[in-house]
């Protein structure tokens, strides 16, 4: 079923309300909750608003706490998200990168102790309408086996790079995992097979059966050999800037709370040359032919523009009996 | 054939210094080239060199031009890579992304009119010896389809991340295509299958047999769609930052020449804390049960530092006709 925006915003807010959170952080984290599912990124909007909620309650996450800064230096500056919500810690730091980047050219803040900051795309998409180039990444629990290897040590770690563009920005939001869990859980109720393999099963074949591979746990990392090294140096690079906890030591404590986070911005020259370049290599990308006749290439964040138009028209698209529970919160 | 590493070096700036390299740029391309076949990268050492050569045989590598800055603002930077040598031009860029970083705490130099840079991971060596973390990517002449396309239209754009280590530090060197060219050519040569699919073949299947991909050209990008976003990216930071060429540019020159490349520094807290988390997650990672019995977990970086240490005491391996070729040069 679809809902107005402004319904679902509202379900969130008195949600948080009745959690004590204050009425500006309730409004903030409910409007990048609703913003989520409107953008189609169902997994991190609605659909995961009843964990945040018991996260809350059970204390991992703390309405009420603020970052505090825990160093700085020229243009990079430490934060500690003091188990904050994970949304409003993450929102906070790209703020400071933009303005950092925009005094020194560029800017990067990393942040401990903050919480899972739901879609990574938001603060990708908040740098580029802020008008600058955002990267932005994450640390998690355990969930892809390292190369190699069939025990999860590494996160899917999601990697956001954002690119501001007069006519739609480019948003880059990729984890790790070639799949997330939530999408093969997807697969698996529905009994589909997925389109591309997406791990090994437990005799240790590249596998598209959603329920072997949740079975060995053996998610595949993006490109085998190199989303594994990549997983690994975005972790060692959250945790060493934010001085903070690290997949190994979040994987430890059992819960994924206090995780670690890095926001870069840099600002670009907003000139006729760049706005030209990004358009040549927009439109140079879609003179590709078409794999299946009738198929068209996008740029990342096309089609969330299209979802979010609809979203706005139609009403956005819920669960309805994710939505029955959180509007019965 | 393995030959002692000055040998190797003394053969390559022997043939430089007869192009009219200067003494110093000479030994400053020879070594590179030389220390590239030294840690296991032969495709951008020894038998790229016969390339290189005649690249600035044919003008489009101009042996004796300085990288001309364009423009600064705070922690940033922009130069002119005036078509010289990639490897000097790279250098020289991630000497200043240091001492930007050294200053700032980070900083980014973008350079455009440069050329292939060989080894990207070199430079990331570079940063973490000085003690910072390094990231840096390149653009390239179209190579992969963008995903859902047939035709190349990206770059497979290396990416580095290197995060310095007193044990040996990780260095993450990582095209966007699963397989290079290169690779597949080896392996076609071999009449051996890829251990992992590498891209499609005509008929749109994904595919181990690396001359049906070299045919349809539509190698695969890491992660499938994902890569494909990536790579696109990569591109529109390079173009932008540098105010240089794109993919698109480079690819309809017809040569690859005068590409544009970011490099980045962070100064990391080189602290107690620091040097125990990254033991601690390369720990961690090295925990999981291996796929194989006997099999092993390395991280970035570690099997370079193993195959330096033989080329150094055993000599560097070559290819004994490029070898012959190149010290008749």
């Amino acid at each position: 079923m679809r809902i107005p925006f402004e319904n679902l915003r509202s379900a969130f807010e008195s949600v948080l309300l009745s959690l004590n959170f204050s009425n500006e952080k309730a409004a903030h984290c409910a409007t990048i909750f609703a913003q989520n599912s409107r953008d189609g990124v169902y997994t991190h909007g609605l659909n995961r608003f009843p964990t945040f909620v018991s996260m809350v309650k059970d204390g991992l996450i703390k309405p009420d706490a603020e970052p505090t800064k825990e160093g700085e230096f020229g243009a990079i500056e430490q934060w500690n998200g003091n188990l904050g919500p994970g949304i409003l810690n993450a929102g906070f730091c790209m703020d400071r990168a933009i303005a950092l980047a925009n005094e020194h050219g560029i800017g990067c803040v990393a942040v401990k102790n903050t919480n899972h900051w739901m879609r990574a795309g938001t603060y990708g998409w908040q740098a580029a309408e802020a008008g600058l180039i955002g990267i932005c990444f994450t640390n998690t629990i355990a969930n892809l086996p390292p190369w190699g290897g069939i025990d999860p040590r590494l996160g899917n770690n999601p990697l956001v790079i954002a690119v501001p563009r007069a006519g739609g920005h480019i948003v880059l939001d990729m984890a790790i995992s070639q799949y997330s869990v939530g999408k093969l859980n997807q697969y698996k109720s529905n009994n589909e097979e997925l389109p591309l393999p997406g791990g090994y099963n437990n005799e240790g074949e590249l596998s598209t059966n959603a329920a072997d591979i949740l079975q060995s746990q053996r998610l595949l990392p993006v490109g085998f050999w190199k989303g594994s090294g990549l997983s690994l140096v975005l972790d060692l690079l959250s945790t060493i800037l934010s001085q903070g906890n690290s997949t190994a030591k979040i994987t430890q404590s059992g819960k994924e709370s206090g995780v670690s986070q890095v926001f870069i911005c840099i600002k670009p020259q907003n000139n006729s040359f760049t706005q030209q370049a990004i358009e040549d290599i927009i439109s140079f990308t879609k003179t590709s032919r078409p794999e299946h006749e009738g198929g068209s290439i996008s740029y990342p964040g096309e089609n969330t523009l299209r979802t979010r138009e609809k979203s706005l028209r139609k009403g956005v698209l819920v669960d309805e009996r994710i939505w029955k529970t959180v509007s019965e919160l």
